[in-house]
């Protein structure tokens, strides 16, 4: 029997879901409201809100295993689906990643380090926290925030009203800027009966909330590789977790301390298609399936860059030597990641002087 | 704009050139006349026989350019396409691929070494054309033979009239039969601007006419790589060839001979998809498309292995280390090509261990 995987959400993480689940014979079946989202590559798209339950059942009643490609999907959804098929991530992965207080208590809970913080119901409580923190800080809604939405940052008191309002007076967690040296994550996926293989960590480089580059592998030495693994390998354990997570991370003078997980494929595992032997979305799919993982060690070193707004002339690219291009098939509009490019540095390739090449001509485009 | 190929034929190549169309932002549309085609990653999907022009003619109104995943596509179907797109490869690459005494003529003039051969009309020529051969042969039709179809192998003269039936008293071409060391194939992409790029050859070894290993590269010494090379070079350009093209021959003690070449993605190219920076599915949508081509030296060395009549269970394969699993979501037939596996040598693994695992894996599925 050909496996299904239902895939809730046709953007481009679920196109790339499906891309790399037809390989393996396994047919995808995509859930989106939108009519020209990136499911057209599955077999079956079916256009539906993501809190319909009967399309949601419907879907479900097809597949050996639903996944999702964003983590905001909605209690009744997950029961929906749950009652017709496997989910995995499992919901206790995602329910913990919705809200940054139960996020932060599992990384306290298993020792591994964050930012000071406090959380904030009120303004008042917001006026205690900035005192105790006593510095820089981010105010984050606990729920529902992505790419910096739902944030704002808190110089100093004046700014304390202003931010409150910019957050929709909702009940937030207020947190220690980290000052840090560079921005990293660690991909990794669990199988369900347990095996889990872990990418080596990506330097990433975010611009106004959204991530710009990363670039594989980071420069991190084995230490703090190991302890990226050990704490990633952590949470896939207690979470009893299945699929690839992401786990984002701030290198403070060779501390690593967590800044948040993602339950599903992350924009910075993208480099994984063209420069690991099986890639995120390839182990994803093996992992919900409880099919052995794949290799996870970089072939190449490699650079990805995301196309925000808008994409440069696809030939420009391609003339780059060692780009891969990834374009997802949406309408430009400014902010939105309509692509991502990859460079590797296979066949003797200088790969900064063909990264600057790309960096030129993307920054060009963005919007 | 979106760029919009049409594809006719919705087997694995047309699938695998789907898939890899999509990552460049380019949407395909599939005519085959099988609901369950592998077009299912496809955007677009027209049931329809191959020579129903009016279904032709509507899906090339829509494309960009329309190319095939065989070569065996009638003149008025090319017609048909022509009249409302860009078609590529170009109609004079079919129509002498299609008839074995053109294609052997057109190597003649090209200076390409071919088996001594001799056109068969009727009986009597078949008995005169084997005299003259003097030796083991093969008799051919000269149009719509693969896969060893339409061919029929000649030891002596008692052979000839089972010979003559087996092939319909079809026009024929005789020939030699090559005591070959080896068969390799060379799979190189021209655009529409005149660009070429050639993949190293690999090595081929057949069982009753079906491709069942390609290793690549082939060990073939810089020499014969050259001449190889330049053969498929001097048919590129004499065709005004846009797309992929595979050059097959044989190595008859270190001179190589011709033995056919195929207009379109080959079986013998697969191994791109996984061990070389751009697989021959996307140079060819680039080229047909006239975008720059991609690097075509391999990353690794990689044995590809097809899956005939049917597959080993998947977690059997996935659990090979290195190896790449292809499904073509076809139902198991005997003789059929249902998938392929690849296994590529990166990460200090040994490739001959991996290798022998899925060939035993594979023969005791092969039917």
């Amino acid at each position: 029997m050909t496996p299904y995987v239902g895939i809730v959400g046709g953007g481009q993480l679920g196109r790339m879901l499906a891309l790399a689940a037809a390989p393996l014979g396994v047919n995808c079946g995509v859930l989106d409201p939108s009519p020209t989202a990136g499911g057209r590559v599955a077999a079956d798209h079916t256009i539906a809100a993501f809190d319909e339950i009967d399309a949601l059942r419907e879907m479900a009643a097809k597949s050996d295993v639903v996944t999702f490609e964003f983590e905001n999907v909605s209690a009744p959804a997950l029961e929906a689906i749950e009652s017709r098929a496997k989910l995995a991530p499992p919901t206790r992965a995602l329910e913990t990643s919705q809200d940054r207080l139960d996020e932060k208590q599992l990384f306290s809970k298993l020792g591994i380090p964050i930012a000071t913080y406090a959380t904030v119901d009120s303004f008042a409580e917001l006026e205690t926290a900035f005192d105790g923190i006593a510095g820089p800080a981010i105010l984050k809604t606990r729920r529902f925030g992505y790419d910096g939405k739902g944030q704002a940052t808190i110089e100093d008191s004046s700014d304390l009203a202003r931010a409150w309002a910019s957050v929709g007076e909702s009940p937030c967690v207020i947190e220690r800027r980290i000052a840090f040296d560079r921005e990293l994550s660690v991909i990794a996926v669990r199988s369900s009966s347990g095996e889990i293989a872990v990418y080596p960590p990506t330097e990433n480089l975010h611009v106004s909330g959204i991530l710009r580059t990363s670039k594989a592998p980071a420069e991190l030495g084995d230490d703090l590789t190991h302890v990226a693994n050990a704490f990633v390998t952590k949470l896939l354990t207690e979470l009893d977790y299945v699929g690839v997570l992401a786990l984002e991370l701030f290198d403070v003078e060779g501390e690593l301390i967590a800044n948040e997980f993602a339950p599903r494929v992350h924009n910075s595992g993208h480099w994984t298609i063209d420069a690991a032997p099986t890639s995120q979305f390839e182990n994803h799919i093996r992992a919900i399936l409880d099919l052995p993982l794949g290799s996870t060690s970089p072939v190449t070193e490699c650079l990805m860059v995301n196309l925000i707004g808008d994409s440069p002339e696809l030939g420009s690219l391609l003339a780059v030597p060692g780009a891969h291009v990834h374009l997802y098939d949406k309408e430009p509009r400014a902010g939105r990641k309509v692509g991502h490019v990859t460079v590797t540095a296979t066949d003797g390739l200088d790969l900064d002087s063909a990264s600057r090449r790309v960096l030129d001509l993307v920054s060009a485009s963005t919007v």
